[in-house]
């Protein structure tokens, strides 16, 4: 499969020999970024953001390729995240399609893809991944972690792992570890993908290519990453004009909401690499920031140490539900740490943070202003 | 495929051309049902209880199958539903594949199986058919109408289409219309069916049966039936023993609760037939109360006519949500009619009403005894 690599990307090299937290090392490989603002003569004011399961390293438009961002709302001159004070470093995960190394890279010592041939990929492989970046940039100490979604795993990972990296930390709708009906969605959307036989044990190409699973998996994603209550107002029962009915199908689309899972769909299969979507996929069921302690989350949390921290989550949310970002603030004060949670209301569920910038711009602003 | 009919179902032969709803007429066809208890003399102490999608008519064990029901629990001698003092009914759905006639029954005009040449099945139907089991059994009015989940919807589309037919109503977890959380998730469950190869657009066999797709939209189901807070308690992150796990398959099953899915997917699967399912579910989404009303459901709840109904609904489901049962109660209220709202702490979700008898008994039982 192709990568999905956005104009301007850079790239920062890995150690020749990157070890993976689950055993096994990736060979030559990279990872890529982009990056908003200038790092000042104290090397102090770098934010970094650490993204979701799919976006690229192209959160906001910039210099080396002017496209609208997948949070451009958020990030650039003046905005929440205020690129005239802070060097903002956006980093695409290890394992991923759109630039880093992962599953649809090439492994240097085949000629081939990786596909199922890469190694075990965990939340904390991506952590230490996106350090290398920060250290090759000349930054010892960041000013700031954020991570939304999966990112916020990653950034507690990172904050875990790599003591001193930071100073404050931002998790948005993140979570300390994986919930069993998270875990479930994510099984079935593997699942979905798997049983697709042209996903044929990873060995797809783009004449044969997993898309109904892909579809599949997709739709599954934006149902729990939306919400029920957001749904009620915005499709209803709403139906679909005749003319965007396909009458020859009994069970075809009828309603607006399938078409709007339709059209998802269709942007998303064939711009994500379904191995890589299995591997990212598997590492978020994985993580948990107690391993090392016995299963014990908190003792986790408690040990991780940055001088402050706010945990931002959504009510509606029902894949990393609030009681998660919760738990990271109880968790971070129970060590010591000055540790804030912030729930908001938005209708949008999990999604929250691309969308609703009228709750999240004031709620990111203000954290980062009293830095 | 063949149907799944219980032993000691009874029948109940529909007018030679029963009228469809939707247009077209099914001919010779039937209604399975169970009774529990005896009719009195006066003939008013029937109770009809209308299912979920996929239950059979076997509620609970009697003199023509003494093997466990359904809700064993809630329904017998001395039980909240009291076979001591209530002739019960429970109807299996039209449609169905486990007595009624449904997609899986031989069409009489053709010989072979219905398939995809059953007309198209709605809620208003199934209602439609269970009144004629009502009224074979020398039943002019029925002491009260329960309807669970899809069958809450029934028993709505019952008192609305025949004023009259019961002097109260009890609604469980069940809905006035389908909202478009629902319409998804039920979209994306036929959408597995109907992409599994196998399905062959309803053509398939035994040896040739849509088994992955039936599997995905049963792990759906399942996800959507419970509750993240009772997986929470239930599974947390427990990992299955090595001997459960195949270490061949590296996206394989690892977590309880992947496990406890393929367990359901599992008894499922061959035992429900894919196109019934098909029209079952697809008969959920197009049901709403107020189609004739303009789509205002609130105006066909205010036209139903029982001296007194319960509405009970569960905080933690997110397939049938709380809210669609606190309409039910209120747009009865606004009616004129003595309904009451209970909405139940229940962990377990949708399936509540199955599983949950410590809270589910006393909620129905009281409802009973006081008529």
């Amino acid at each position: 499969m192709t990568e999905f690599i956005p104009p301007g990307t850079q790239f920062t090299t890995l150690p020749p020999a990157f070890p993976m937290k689950r055993g096994g090392a990736l060979h030559d490989a990279r990872v890529a970024y982009e990056t908003w603002g200038t790092l000042n003569a104290a090397r102090d004011n770098a934010v970094l953001v650490l993204t979701g399961l799919s976006p690229d390293a192209h959160a906001a438009a910039n210099a080396g390729n002017p496209a609208e961002g997948w949070w451009e709302a958020m990030l650039g001159p003046g905005k929440a995240i205020d690129s005239d004070r802070w060097f903002v470093i956006c980093v695409n995960s290890l394992g991923s399609c759109k630039g880093s190394t992962g599953p649809a890279s090439i492994n240097p010592r085949t000629g081939d893809l990786y596909r199922l041939d890469f190694p075990e990929l965990s939340v904390e492989d991506g952590a230490d991944a996106a350090l290398h970046v920060v250290h090759a940039l000349g930054i010892e100490r960041l000013a700031c972690v954020i991570g939304n979604s999966m990112g916020g795993m990653t950034a507690l990972a990172l904050l875990l792992r790599h003591p001193g990296v930071a100073r404050t930390h931002m998790n948005i709708s993140g979570a300390a570890h994986a919930l069993p009906f998270s875990i479930a969605i994510r099984s079935l959307q593997r699942e979905a993908i798997r049983l697709d036989p042209k996903w044929n044990h990873g060995r797809y190409d783009e004449a044969n290519y997993p898309e109904s699973g892909m579809r599949m998996a997709r739709k599954l994603g934006v149902i729990t990453y939306r919400s029920a209550l957001e749904w009620d107002g915005r499709f209803g029962r709403v139906r679909l004009d005749s003319d965007r009915r396909d009458d020859e199908d009994p069970f075809g689309l009828e309603f607006e909401v399938e078409s709007y899972l339709e059209g998802h769909a269709r942007r998303f299969v064939r711009r994500f690499d379904p191995n890589c979507y299995l591997y990212l996929s598997r590492s978020m069921d994985w993580f948990d920031l107690g391993e090392s302690f016995g299963g014990d989350t908190d003792a986790g949390l408690a040990q991780i140490r940055v001088d402050r921290a706010l945990a931002i989550g959504v009510r509606t949310d029902i894949l990393f539900p609030l009681q998660q970002q919760q738990q990271v603030a109880d968790g971070l004060r129970a060590g010591g740490i000055d540790a804030q949670f912030l729930p908001l209301d938005s209708p949008q569920g999990h999604d929250a943070f691309l969308v609703d910038i009228e709750r999240f711009d004031p709620a990111v602003r203000n954290f980062l202003n009293t830095l």
